[in-house]
């Protein structure tokens, strides 16, 4: 196969929930699992979709995602809990936490749940999104393995430590999710696999100097010895690098130090451990502050104000964060989702390996 | 006078009350007010010092800041309050509505206050710093006039935004203060007057093209015709300008659209109505997540890694976020505060204003 496939949304979500199955979780986690990979894949995120089955996989199979653990709430008042995830699966880790800041929030108006000891959980935004479907504003951050390289450094300390932040508004949601890094790693293997170069001021080599050679950035990030991705802003404060690095901090400070868990330099790469990533919910309840409605109504007025600014270019519209993702959604519920060649293969190995027939299921 | 001259923190103490009790403020109000100018004139960030005060001096006397009014909760919960600022002195509003946070979340764990109809409230850094030194997290943030030209756009429609997070640690707390915009707009004046060009990626004049040009920049958002300073992030989504445009959104929707106030578009510049700026504050008790000194001291670790990472030029020191700031305080405090001859000009003229001897305030 060398091209891109195109499958239902249904028949992607059948093979994702038995391949969890499969893998060893309940029939609720390997649901809860497969939601967090499908709207990724749905958003148009691919990176944090089905393309990822495969790294999850490995990671269960060397033993750093552990199966048959169970989410433990280790402190807890009304409006918060931490949570050690004992090295479970991230998006079944995450939407136990998401749910608990939910049903507190509810009860008392806001609330934060961090956790530490957990797995890379997905999009940060599917977080934020089940608080917004709800009714809720929710805030949604995760750290993670250290790329991040900050203003004057030349090793990563911090991760890509995304930071999402939804709200509910019509005709959709503001909902924005983006890593603190400018590009995420999955942009430098975009243009590592097209062989071009990469922009100026996304990256930098284990010399500490700007590189655009994205094999040479990738290379220096897998050897761990220096070098990775600028914060948003670039390098230099003049461009606002330490404004992206300060995101990062606040990304982090909110995941790792509140559950006092690894921070992104922490994060362990030994098989049989979790990589101890650690995330944070906030959800709050828009009835804090009056009634629901009219702040929906303020915000949905304000988002139109946006979209509707003259524009720099008159064929280049202006978008509102979200906005994209649902079109996308909506096109790809009707057209179905394209996965590359590449990913279609692993889904077939996978398939073989869990002895599921990968005709029936993917109609290869 | 052409050099400048440095003042006593004392003496810029007595003379920013006194100025402030002149205009018509109580002594509480005035000692307010020039707390959080002074912190800014400590910490090295002058636009929002002294610098200040003439500007604040003409709001006052045109009527869109008013004196002899008080902030009034229109809505409350435990963990929440809803302040209309009355067109008053944001410092004050501000001030007030951070202390309630802090009340708050005292009592409950966590607390959300927001404020609408206020003004200009200085740095959104000392509200978190108010905080912090009481043992919190604090995040602080507001909107102002619009300046920031969103993603694809050529009129501003957002303000400078800014967040702020303070986190405890030793030997200082984890402190950030960012305009969510590139740069403020005092940086595109200083350029300005120094006759330098900008950097790519500042700026845009109102004919929608990039520009180096700080003149034509400031004409452009004096004018409100189209034009202003980009997002962190810069022009483009290659630079990651739509991250700083959802940052910017971020201080939005937790201002102006919680509150129910007037968004960075809708704010008057019509004498007699306050400008509309809206604030959030958001508290953080760190015993909602178990010991607050296990916090602490896993946060000044991590700052430690931070600072003592391998450097790109091992001439530049790399920083944790507040720790500059803590270097200016410490210095300005053993020698003062050095004010340029055209603030302390206007200084003058405001004593001769309120009859307040300047030789006896300032020496001159």
């Amino acid at each position: 196969m060398s091209e891109m496939k195109t499958f239902s949304v249904a028949q992607i979500e059948r093979f994702c929930r038995d391949a969890f199955r499969g893998f060893g979780f309940s029939e609720e986690e390997a649901n809860e699992i497969s939601d967090v990979l499908l709207l990724a894949d749905l958003y148009g995120i691919r990176s944090h979709g089905t393309q990822r089955l495969v790294r999850y996989h490995q990671q269960i199979e060397c033993g750093s995602i552990k199966v048959g653990v169970t989410p433990e709430i280790v402190f807890e008042t009304p409006v918060s809990a931490v949570i050690d995830g004992h090295a479970g699966m991230g998006q079944v880790i995450g939407t136990y936490a998401c749910k608990l800041a939910i049903e507190k929030a509810k009860r008392v108006g806001m609330a934060f749940v961090t956790v530490r000891n957990s797995n890379h959980f997905g999009i940060a935004g599917y977080y934020a999104k089940m608080a917004s479907d709800q009714g809720f504003i929710g805030i949604a951050t995760t750290n993670s393995e250290s790329i991040m390289v900050h203003t004057n450094a030349k090793k990563a300390v911090l991760g890509s430590n995304p930071i999402a932040f939804a709200m509910p508004a019509e005709p959709y949601p503001f909902w924005f999710d983006a890593a603190t890094t400018v590009v995420p790693r999955g942009k430098i293997e975009v243009y590592n696999k097209a062989g071009e170069p990469l922009h100026d001021g996304w990256a930098i080599d284990d010399t500490g100097n700007e590189s655009t050679d994205a094999a040479t950035v990738l290379n220096c990030i897998k050897a761990h010895a220096g070098g990775g991705i600028l914060p948003v802003g670039g390098s230099t404060e003049a461009s606002g690098s330490h404004k992206g690095y300060g995101y990062g901090m606040i990304a982090e400070l909110l995941s790792s130090i509140t559950s006092g868990g690894a921070t992104s330099n922490h994060h362990t790469r030994i098989p049989g451990q979790g990589a101890g990533s650690c995330h944070a919910f906030i959800v709050i309840d828009p009835k804090i502050f009056g009634d629901p409605e009219e702040m929906k109504e303020h915000l949905s007025v304000f988002l139109k104000e946006l979209r509707e600014a003259p524009r720099r270019d008159p064929d280049v519209p202006i978008y509102t964060h979200g906005e994209k993702e649902v079109l996308s959604y909506e096109k790809r519920m009707k057209e179905g989702i394209s996965i590359d060649p590449k990913t279609v293969g692993e889904m077939v190995d996978i398939c073989r390996d869990l002895h599921m027939d990968s005709m029936e299921y993917l109609g290869v």
